[in-house]
């Protein structure tokens, strides 16, 4: 059904917007990442979309064709060390999609739409184009958001003059549903030999601070039975946590400790301050609150005994988890059994995506190809292009069941 | 004996070149820091000496008189947070002793000599004045030593014409011994309510290097089985030490984590590197070995069976522990029981002072005053004048004797 030379050829054409060795550095509303949305607003126009820019930088294009419409997409903006896949993958899916299906004569009348979201990695604001698209952000948001070098969101628009430009927003019952294609950014699919992902819930998220306040002071004079040594307390701490956890995990639970900074951080001074995050995902909901309150709990109990003084507060819980809708997994899991049969399987996604903004307001859905060595959010990130291909026809395929049963849905 | 207006009056003075609120920013070899040097030049001219700055910024005072010479001193230079009192206690104590001494008719014809080393506080180079002295620091070590802006110390030097000056060295047999006046900088004195430490030994320390590395990956998608996880094998390690150490320290066995650093330190990736230092001081220089080489043998057994891989090594074991002279000690529990009976008690030195450079080259010691609070390098460093006054005159007592008696050295 796709063009796979196509497919392929736009995949690395894509890649050349800011291509570094084989992955790019294309962060959300840079010089490189507007080049490479016109670019995207053509190809969609070639698929035979209406497709515009619109005033968050989504790049959205509609399909003139009556009836329901499967909205189907991903993000196309990258981490600071981007692999070429990643969400592009899923964008450019998405035009081949609509532009095969217009190709073929049986298909020709379905109503697919495409998204590239803006900002899907958390340059300015996380998951920025889905949650504008559904009515999520507000005027506020926006004025407040600057990325890391201090640069407003605002300054960043008006740059590339999308100030003039309405931001798009969901038209109500136009969809039957949404699905994104996604690398796995995980060793799950390669491990077990297989080549297809159908997503069952994307796992919910919080992000906490933790900070330990104890009393800086002399490493050589200070006795240690006098010490209120803040990275001491931390390690003990995080040695406590990991117990607890291993108490109340799940299958897929994850947690980890992955930012940290002492004060003064000098090698003759006992710390006085610690500060670390704790960030812990699952795809059950009501776990990520259990291991919240595990948390806060232990903080609690730390703080019972002791000269330094721990303090927990949540940086981020945006990232619920949500389930993928059955009916699109049921389309998605016949199409992957008729493309690869036995080599697919469903599995929860443990990174968050726009699917999960998008779930909120329709059925969702998501697919995953193989990711080689699980890695992501690198430059050397990368897919075999077998599955690259397969991963394609798999969401054509689920696209055509969705669209011609769309009542099942 | 002494004039404990003139000392307190020239303490003040010091704390000027540099001054900030209650504290002294005065880094070796800025220019405010060799305006003081000028100033205690022309300081140690009017207590009767011979003065200059040599080529390395010492600031040296020798007394005309025959006899065998006491040497007296400590530093002026301060931390980046220097408190007013830290070394500029010792130096100004000694130029005082000099001067009282000169004022008195039976204790006129003794020889004392002053000293301000350069760079105790290891702007560039750690001890570096006192090493010079010694024949301790060679033409190399000057040459590639820079500060943390990568300024050069030759550059340094010649900035301030000391290229032009010769370093001074230790004449052999001049001196009966050096004694070094200082803050406690620890919280003991103030804690037993006593007025005069006389040190007992100078602790040894060594300053290890640690670095933990696994691998770097996403913290959504990567299960806790298969991580590699550099952070938490850090706080792992971080307990087993404390466990280990504290089967085998002794009384004043102190031990620090005082840096870290995750990489690539992001809430949302599971560290792939954990550097850190461990530092560790004794003032038994076996135990300072036997601490050592139980870190380096949790090193090799945490590597037996782990995906992170612990590295260990030596960053700075210059530090060796010393013991302080017992007649100097003698002679300083004398004046300190004539001066405040009962107020005084024999104390290791936690923290490392030029007089460790010293006391490999003749009888050394050491006298502390006591610090309010425990606190040093910050600018809220502080002792009560009459602790000021009382330490000079301890000081000057000891001298006397040593001097006066000084075939029982």
């Amino acid at each position: 059904m796709i063009n796979s030379d196509r497919l392929l050829h736009n995949l690395r054409r894509l890649r050349s917007f800011g291509q570094s060795g084989n992955g790019v550095v294309r962060r959300c509303l840079s010089a490189v990442d507007m080049e490479s949305r016109q670019w995207l607003v053509k190809r969609m126009q070639e698929a035979g979309l209406d497709a515009c820019i619109d005033g968050i930088a989504n790049v959205i294009g509609v399909s003139a064709n009556p009836g329901k419409a499967l909205l189907l997409g991903s993000h196309s903006d990258t981490q600071p060390t981007g692999g070429w896949l990643d969400g592009a993958l899923g964008v450019i899916y998405a035009i081949e999609v609509a532009q095969a299906l217009g190709e073929h004569s049986h298909t020709r009348h379905l109503a697919v739409d495409v998204a590239s979201w803006a900002d899907e990695e958390s340059h300015y604001l996380g998951l920025m184009g889905s949650r504008s698209f559904c009515d999520e952000l507000s005027e506020a948001e926006i004025d407040t958001a600057c990325n890391n070098d201090g640069h407003r969101l605002r300054a960043a628009l008006a740059a590339h003059e999308l100030d003039r430009s309405p931001r798009l927003h969901l038209e109500p019952d136009r969809y039957l549903g949404y699905i994104e294609a996604h690398i796995e950014q995980g060793p799950w699919l390669e491990m077990e030999q297989l080549r297809i992902g159908v997503v069952t819930s994307i796992v919910g998220m919080k992000d906490l601070s933790l900070s330990f306040r104890g009393q800086q002071n002399h490493a050589g004079t200070t006795p240690m039975r006098l010490r209120r040594d803040a990275a001491m307390a931390l390690f003990e701490f995080a040695q406590q946590l990991n117990q607890a956890f291993s108490q109340i995990r799940g299958e897929h639970s994850v947690w980890t400790i992955g930012q940290l900074q002492l004060t003064p951080n000098a090698r003759s001074i006992v710390p006085g301050l610690a500060e670390a995050n704790l960030q812990f995902r699952d795809p059950d909901q009501a776990r990520v609150e259990a291991m919240s309150a595990c948390a806060f709990a232990l903080v609690d109990e730390f703080n019972l005994d002791r000269g330094v003084q721990a303090n927990i507060g949540i940086h981020d819980e945006s990232a619920r988890a949500v389930d993928m809708d059955t009916g699109i997994q049921a389309a998605l899991a016949n199409a992957a059994e008729h493309c690869a049969a036995g080599a697919w399987r469903h599995m929860p996604s443990g990174a968050a995506h726009d699917a999960q903004v998008l779930a909120r307001h329709m059925p969702a859905g998501m697919l995953f190809i193989p990711s080689i060595g699980g890695v992501s959010h690198d430059f050397s990130e990368d897919s075999h292009e077998a599955d690259i291909v397969l991963g394609c026809e798999v969401l054509a395929q689920a696209a055509i069941e969705l669209l011609i049963g769309n009542r099942h849905v």
